[in-house]
């Protein structure tokens, strides 16, 4: 951490500052330039409170030269973590697809569903039980039943499944969940990350709305301070001014976020756009990226009626997709199992 | 709500969109000009799924025209919501400030600063006894026994006491706070705002750190839609592009979110910047822009050795901004009680 | 373009508007909801001034139907513009790659790597003569003598050249270069623009740091308005609140926009991040979204004294990323000439 | 500058990019910890190119101490810089507030306009004689006519003119304008720049639509480096992610900048909203943030039929806005002449 020290700085003040960081276990290293006074902090500086040294009226700027994440950092873990759910590896060299519908409606349109991206390749199942929505006036979600529905479709199928806790309450109900998917909404719930923390078992941490790779990285810190190690981050899309997309695909921050933790990285292009004829196009720029896994919404069940005319992904156009993927994947050196 | 339908839509999926639009209760209003076909969707429309009909292939887009939040728009209850904490009102022509540490660190530092930010003006006191840290290595804060303190200053004082809540597990520790609020990171936890509007309580709502404006006050739906009408709204600055501010005020938001709706805003101006420096200043801007209130840290309790050099605002600095601030409560026509 | 009237909007000042509207040109749609007045405006809206409509008390919202732009409107030219630049074809299922470096330093340098990127695949050369650059103290590029090399590297490589354009004054001189490329700090110089819809030839034209894809097609569309139809559009990062990029590639952007525009689309990789080792990753992400092409940094020229360590995308580098290209072209329709 | 160093850099490397640095003239300062080296580069770093330094394979991150602006920086000017435009003076404890019609559409127009704003305190008249419009289709000022009409204006009234500077090749045509507006599409337009950098005179640089604060001085050390230091900024709202504002008025922005620059700065509240209704409280709010002016839209002008019922801020309105400020004032030191 770099403190720069405003050229009309105090020396007694300065001199109280040193002080003070020498006795919280750190050393410093300052060294005087023509226009600022630096000061170089060495040591142990995840707990050091920036906001406070910013705020002290002789300091200009606080810099952060080591990133305040540890256990997710890859330069104290250099090998990739690979996560094992029912046989099926996240992280290294594997690619997985998690494919299902965007909510649990009924035991018949999962189970139909679940067998057939299965049979396209899919290793894992999603569906929403607890969904998020904006308006209370919306629907919610079938709740515990869904999760029954889930657990019965697992049994019959096979496939290992994901699904949306919401509340702390909920985290019993949620113990035989293969991996529990945390929504872009409560990425910054603490105490909802500390719980998961105490699991011993695969996280589907999906990033902020507005989150930056810093804050998502701290987040899934926040469940690993507690022992749990399985995370699986998911990048779904941004927040940006642009109106078109109802989000940006942050896809460059694949390669990049790769270089800064070991942790696997899947991709929500269904999310990201909101338009299902997005799906492939982003799909494919995903593996192009570099991304360990797709998280892909196959039929969005609307209301029979419109059926014919929506645009939601068929399994049938999902089967195509992951053939597409299969002919990338050696370009990325990786291998779907 | 205005669908517009492709200029090449098929007739026949027009027709199906029609019947089911009528099946959901609403009736239709269909024009066609030279490029688009425009149906009107009149009736309830708030439980619409934009989404589905975004998705179908013979839509080109879909408009809202009535916001989609009822209890807090102002379009149904055009008189200004005004809200009693302990005889202080907040919204109408009242102008409110609520100051105190960030965070609790002791009896003796709470007690102290309540005294001088009530002879100063300060109508409530506000303190963190549960804090949301982007790091699970930073201070989480004294937690329950913050909130004693709290309490125990309240009985000395007579203020009443604002602080946030963290954890649905934690409402029945918050049933006797006077304002429990929400902080940003938090909006929209759907199942911790679910919880909060059972209860016959003040809500301070923060704006998310990303929020629209009509997320944020769908957010406060979510409370009213329980029962809960006590909102009191809270701007705390906004995520954007620049570096040099920790947060962009939205003072623009103020204004546009009073024609809104009906519920009080006030405004956080310190950690919209994370510079004390900046407090003055944007206090004052926030009573030009027309907020119900602010909510202002008077003293973050930096360690002692670095105290004199840190730019808290000191309670004398505190006393003075009051000052100012009634110098400009007649142009906005406000009153502090 | 729909008009919604204010549930309180005085009658008069409505038919006021109603038989302003009617005066110029436009005939209108007129239906009475619950809470609002909607008035449909058919006909040419592209003249209609939306701020003045939103700034009348009686109006709520105006949101427009019908895009802005004509000539870039894919809805009224639905077959895809094909731009010939040198026998090489930018649109349809053509696929081109330009590549060069950043800037023109010496004969010697552009024309070494021009044979090697020409060898590797590339159909156009980039250089930079005249530099965009951020600080006055910082290089500017060679300038007129720098527009020399690139000729003469033309004439002995026979590859057309691409270079960005600064000012208006320099219009004469860059009469024969093949592709005019205009920088996103001048996607809004409107001045500029319409000078470049004097022409007849190709202009690159990247979208502006904070552009959305609709102010993007409008600037097209002021080089289109003047007669110049061929435009090459060119995504090259948004701004976003990230830090760890320099720019967030919107990928997102590449099938919508393609929806929208009958013109080509290709990605800058190399300025979205600014680190060349994301030029891999986010090139092949490029081609799954959909795009036309291509424009890379192939050699960034570092010192020489620095050259070993830098991390420039090498010739052999750019090579095997054609390689990769060539791979996933079947995938997206598309073939490389 | 603070150049750190990957933990497992080539030592070769590092000794080639020490002695680069010395090459250009700079001294280094290299300390070891325990995951990185730091070298601190010491001397003038504003040629510096962090572009080519980050790039490095053993570079893991650059950070600039010092700012790249040298004659807009407070640092090495502490004092106001204090512009005299016809007796007016903008910077140091003056408050100037400008004010005329959006667009000249005629002398009468603009005449009528003048005198009453005159009268009500405005100490210069802005007026749009070329006009920045998003479409090409939109009217786009009356040109060079609207100027001889600001001329004649002036000559009537005594009051000097403020309009804006669309293209290098009318400099000439604005050598009498007493301030040339740079709008924010151009803030980064370099050629235009320069040329203003060669005259004598007052330039309003408004902030681009997504520029930072960085940039923004960058911008004006463009016109600085020329030898035009007359300078004044304006902020005019920046690009967010939220709908229903225009743009985001970045009131923060006021006090922070006046930290880093001797530039005066001042406010325009009527285009930051789009909304006339919105220009009281954001004005005031300017004020309170510390602003040295506004520059207020008095009439945007509607047509006859439909003014009645137009939101526009008269010009009894207007007067009512500045007796609000007079109130002000005393409390932020400021004094309008």
């Amino acid at each position: 951490m770099i403190v720069t020290i405003k050229k009309d700085g105090n020396q007694a003040q300065v001199d109280n500052l040193l002080t003070w960081i020498k006795s919280i276990g750190l050393s410093t290293h300052v060294s005087k330039g023509e226009n600022n006074t630096i000061v170089g902090l060495v040591g142990d500086t995840t707990k050091v409170d920036i906001g406070l040294l910013e705020s002290l009226d002789i300091v200009e700027s606080v810099t952060r030269i080591q990133e305040p994440y540890k256990n997710a950092n890859r330069k104290f873990h250099p090998e990739d973590t690979i996560i094992d759910v029912g046989g099926h590896k996240y992280g290294g060299n594997n690619f997985q697809i998690i494919a299902g519908p965007c909510s649990v409606e009924s035991k018949e349109q999962v189970l139909s569903i679940a067998k057939e991206v299965k049979a396209a390749g899919a290793t894992a199942l999603r569906g929403g039980a607890f969904k998020p929505r904006t308006s209370p006036y919306a629907f919610q979600g079938l709740g515990f039943e869904g999760l029954d529905i889930l657990r019965d479709v697992r049994d019959k199928t096979g496939m290992p499944i994901v699904t949306e806790i919401m509340s702390e309450f909920h985290i019993d109900a949620f113990m035989d969940i293969d991996i529990i998917q945390v929504g872009a909404r409560n990425m910054q719930n603490f105490s909802l990350l500390k719980e998961l923390g105490k699991l011993d078992k695969p996280i589907l941490l999906k990033r902020g709305l507005s989150a930056t790779i810093e804050e998502w990285l701290m987040s899934a810190e926040y469940i690993m301070a507690g022992g749990n190690n399985k995370i699986i981050l998911c990048e779904r899309g941004i927040r940006t001014y642009e109106p078109y997309t109802r989000n940006t695909l942050d896809l460059s921050a694949i390669p990049l976020i790769k270089e800064k933790t070991h942790l696997p990285v899947i991709v929500d292009p269904s999310h990201a756009s909101g338009l299902s004829r997005l799906v492939r196009p982003m799909s494919l720029a995903s593996v192009g990226a570099g991304a360990d896994g797709l998280i892909i919404e196959v039929h969005n069940d609307p209301p029979r009626a419109l059926c014919d005319g929506a645009q939601c992904l068929r399994p049938e156009q999902f089967s195509e997709v992951v053939r597409a993927i299969d002919v990338m994947l050696p370009l990325v050196g990786k291998v779907r199992d």
